[in-house]
């Protein structure tokens, strides 16, 4: 199988550089680094891609099972890590995919050596002595009104989840990418997304990590960043001045100063 | 009636610059001048707002009868360029409201003095010795389409129209756009732009007008471009090196280019 192709692999930046791998999270594609990208290949080999299942990923490729657990999403990272035969990689997950690099990192820390987690949350659901920021009511009405009407349910949500409501051409591109994604698969990809709870393995990450959260975050608050920095041994909490779920977008100025300054100084 | 609110006006630029009235199209808002309005501010008194029935414009002023005909649409530029006393206006009009601007300024040149038509389109449906680029069958089913599923259509057709499938985010904002516009209002508004026939309206235009086409527009095709020009005397024609139906997002510097000159040489 061709991986690059499966994946739609694109390779920037200095052809020397340290190796930063780029994953998108749900109902998005490698797109979503379209402005840290630019800035990043100045100093690093730049890899993006797009999941099975999102952007322009090979949908031949799709397997139902494969995609419903985050395991699925890391195969994905590992596979088009040996593809590349990349070593010593920081691993920059947006959303879900902070947790699919828990996992990646797990199965091969050869690999990815590092850990930058844009946006996370292990778990969205409350519960005694955890605050995720969703009832489990929150959570299924979620997913059946994101099942039952999904280009509904994204031209109403992406602007939620974006934030940023003066610069409505930033939800706009979020509606448009929700819109652009096969619905069968993000409705896969959602369940994964929003039922996972990965909050025991956040304490068997070994990597140095960085944990970027934004200010105000409907999908994230800030107690889960506080939770991620407490549960990871080492890792390190920073709270960008930007809002909504998507600072890459919204303040990509400083995201790219917050991966940079990592980078360098572990 | 508070026109500016109900309008959503902005005012930006040069205070003592010349005026520059920016409408945008079908399923759009003011954003859609988004690339282009710094640049033009720095030279012009920049004037952006909604119609009502888009963006941000107040929905309670909504009136179907009024926005089934461009001359409602007309009502809405002049009763703006009222409001704020505009004159000596030159009015730029993306797609179907470079056909609005027509109309506006048959009904008060003594404001509107200029006409920008970006992508225009005076008729879609072919017809004998015309060619709109479209069948009647086409542009009937475009509109069954729409009107049985509006966010569907929007998803689907958004990035067709932008065109610069190397530049998903450009699609991904229109599909956005157009999704975040009321789907009633939108039905309205998508059947007074595809079904008008502003043809004959063209010979009326006496005021100075610059038409911008790019090479290649699934909406509004080469020959259309060259219509316009031959049916509004003294009209000039520029071909943008861009592509697709939005060459303000997708080529702002060019586009403000040729606007800048045009205003200059007039």
């Amino acid at each position: 199988m061709d991986i690059r192709r499966r994946n739609n692999v694109t390779v920037t930046g200095r052809a020397d550089g340290p190796v930063l791998l780029l994953a998108h999270g749900f109902g998005c594609d490698q797109n979503m680094w379209r402005l840290v990208a630019p800035a990043l290949a100045e100093s690093f080999r730049v890899v993006l891609f797009d999941y099975v299942g999102s952007g322009r990923a090979d949908s031949s490729a799709w397997d139902e099972r494969r995609y419903s657990s985050l395991e699925g999403y890391a195969r994905d990272v590992l596979e088009v890590a040996e593809e590349l035969d990349l070593r010593d990689v920081t691993f920059v997950g947006h959303s879900v995919s902070a947790m699919v690099g828990v996992h990646a990192a797990a199965k091969a820390p050869e690999r990815i050596s590092r850990l930058v987690m844009v946006a996370p949350s292990p778990r969205y659901i409350d519960e005694d002595g955890y605050r995720g920021g969703f009832s489990a009511e929150d959570i299924d009405e979620l997913l059946e009104s994101l099942e039952s009407n999904y280009l509904g349910w994204s031209a109403a949500m992406a602007p939620v989840i974006m934030g940023n409501a003066d610069r409505p051409e930033l939800g706009q591109e979020l509606t448009g990418s929700f819109c652009a994604t096969d619905p069968d698969m993000a409705r896969v990809f959602a369940r994964t997304t929003f039922l996972s709870d990965s909050r025991a393995d956040l304490k068997t990450v070994t990597v140095a990590t960085l944990i970027l959260e934004c200010r105000q975050d409907v999908i994230a608050p800030r107690e889960v960043g506080a939770y991620v920095r407490d549960a990871i041994p080492g890792s390190r909490l920073v709270t960008l001045e930007a809002t909504g779920h998507c600072p890459q977008l919204s303040a990509p100025r400083a995201t790219t100063g917050a991966i940079t300054d990592f980078v360098g100084a572990v």
